[in-house]
């Protein structure tokens, strides 16, 4: 590829090709040779990818940051005077749809994947949209009881399914204000995740408080907040995302890191000690979150103990053909897979699997017999 | 210091002296130039101490692991046939003390405090045992409300307090055999931990389990299982200091290393997934390491918002010279204090002083202020 010429389209904080480019991985996916960034470097976004027999530029979706104290985040987050719009964050997988030649479904760290991509050709009306905006790409999360990526199931939605929140530059990064992205959006058809509202930051305190209420109440993620332009925004999630995430990852405990862990307590103890008001909510809050840790950990251990599996549950339904390349592109990323079930419906196979926890077994094995720790 | 001969009375790993004591680091404590290894390095323990001009070397105390599971744990760790000793293991400051000239007290990490050393000398019979004994060190946990270390607080401790729970050479390291050690202490006088049995590793498991169960229910700490040639041992832990240790960890929660805290929940779910027989049991203890938890750092939140000071409260009491080199020596190893009630009483000096959490102090303040986290 013709690095100086990819440095200048991407723009980086270096204008030496080679510090860049020396990041980058050589992959093969549908067919083409891609270039993918898998962390972010010299100011240029993780999982930014270059297709270089279509020419093509798929920037990495930026990470979020998140305030932990809603009252005086958002006003100190947002520039005075700026609109900001409040819309649901959805517990899914964050993929890029590109149509570098043809659509394809780029994952956070830049790999293809074919399964989403598959999914994403079935339930989005991609070739009208890339018809008229061919420059752009769909940031969308992937969500549902058969996405082989996220274990969260919503109540309403029986299959995978898509919810668009944002529509980007593919490759500037630049993002459509809110609500043309809005109109966009309904305008082809593309779902997308629900919107509370729109005010200043510090009346958005009360927008995001009711909404997040209203999600907890429902067992959802938590929202965003972003100014109207589209170009800055914050995460804010609700307590039943902070005690899920962290029963998840105790039922796999040794699988997951520290840093982990601790995110989701300091998420928790900041909410709390700003909208619990009594003692009794509080006392409830940490019983919940006591039950988050302790309890999948156990079932862990009894678990390993019983000879089971433990890891990650997962279904996928689709095209023989998309499932086997789901299939094949775990295990390249070397993940153990245990085929629970394998069968056809309506000429669709689904399979059931899990990913195994390898050091979670392990360790409780270990343990198990009789192994000590030293500290 | 002569290398070669102290690598020779040492007995490391390695026969080349620089790569020893190039992680040694010069010292002054009481008038004497001492080297100390800060971390354990070529099979030296963390703490060993080298006195040049008493010509003495004080080993390290070994670091002992820890059995999460007890029934296979400790047949999994004794040689078949073994006899071992259950003792009680007591939340408080573990020192050496040994006479280099005089009796001093050596921290774990090989400082020499100046406030233990003058409590230890008010209160065991040091003289009379190194005339007799000049070669031994006596370990012991210095436990109680006044000392500066620890915050646990024994409920029929009333001021400072020794227990000796084992008695080594000075040099070598080795131990005296657990009978011959409890018979020499009581023959002196030295306080003791308690001895709850003796059996074999297998027989034990039960003996723990009750002594676990009372101790539990007293609130204190765990035991220790020794061979009774005090050469090998394993610790285990109750309920209670899982959870006290996270509620003190969660009240300076950005102070304190990701691995502390999962390793008090790893310990917590073993041990309920062993013992916890059914599901109100195992609930009960869910709701308790929540509150240990949370309850602690929303307090710590709160208390940062209303700007009082964070941190772990201590009192100290005694000969004025002694608390002065006290503070001295706390504020030497780069520690905030902060003095809350400095008075005289019948001749002591009583300082009541915080240790300040500065990094849960700044992290807490950034947060409130509208901090973002980026994740």
């Amino acid at each position: 590829m013709d690095q100086r010429e990819y440095l200048a389209r991407l723009n980086p904080t270096t204008e030496d090709p080679e510090e860049l480019f020396e990041h980058f991985e050589r992959r093969s996916a549908a067919g083409r040779t891609l270039h993918a960034l898998p962390d972010a470097r010299h100011g240029v976004e993780r999982g930014t990818v270059v297709v270089e027999d279509a020419d093509a530029v798929v920037r990495g979706y930026p990470s979020l940051p998140r305030v932990l104290v809603l009252g005086t985040g958002l006003p100190a987050f947002f520039e005075p005077g700026t609109t900001v719009d409040v819309e649901e964050k959805l517990d899914g997988f964050n993929v890029r749809i590109a149509d570098v030649g043809e659509p394809l479904a780029f994952t956070r760290s830049g790999f293809v994947c074919p399964y989403t991509t598959a999914r994403a050709r079935e339930r989005l009306p991609l070739t009208a949209f890339f018809e008229d905006h061919p420059d752009e790409m769909l940031c969308a999360e992937f969500i549902g009881p058969e996405s082989p990526y996220t274990t969260y199931d919503y109540d309403d939605v029986d299959t995978d399914a898509f919810r668009v929140f944002d529509v980007r530059d593919r490759e500037s990064g630049d993002p459509l204000p809110v609500a043309e992205r809005r109109d966009r959006c309904e305008a082809y058809g593309l779902p997308q995740p629900r919107h509370f509202g729109r005010r200043d930051p510090e009346g958005a305190v009360d927008v995001v408080r009711d909404a997040v209420a209203t999600l907890d109440a429902a067992g959802r993620e938590g929202v965003v907040v972003r100014s109207a332009d589209g170009r800055a925004a914050v995460k804010y999630t609700t307590e039943t995302q902070h005690h899920d995430e962290l029963a998840y990852a105790f039922s796999v405990p040794f699988d997951y890191g520290r840093e982990f862990l601790l995110s989701r307590v300091v998420r928790d103890a900041f909410q709390a000690a700003e909208f619990d008001e009594d003692d009794d909510r509080l006392r409830e809050r940490a019983h919940d979150l006591g039950e988050s840790i302790l309890l999948p950990m156990v079932e862990a251990i009894r678990d390993v103990e019983e000879g089971a599996t433990v890891g990650e549950r997962h279904v996928v339904r689709g095209d023989p053909d998309a499932v086997e390349a789901l299939l094949d592109h775990l295990r390249d990323r070397s993940l153990t897979l245990e085929t629970e079930a394998d069968r056809r419906e309506d000429g669709d196979r689904v399979v059931e699997f899990l990913k195994v926890a390898e050091s979670t077994r392990d360790r409780v094995r270990y343990y198990l017999d009789g192994g000590t720790r030293d500290e």
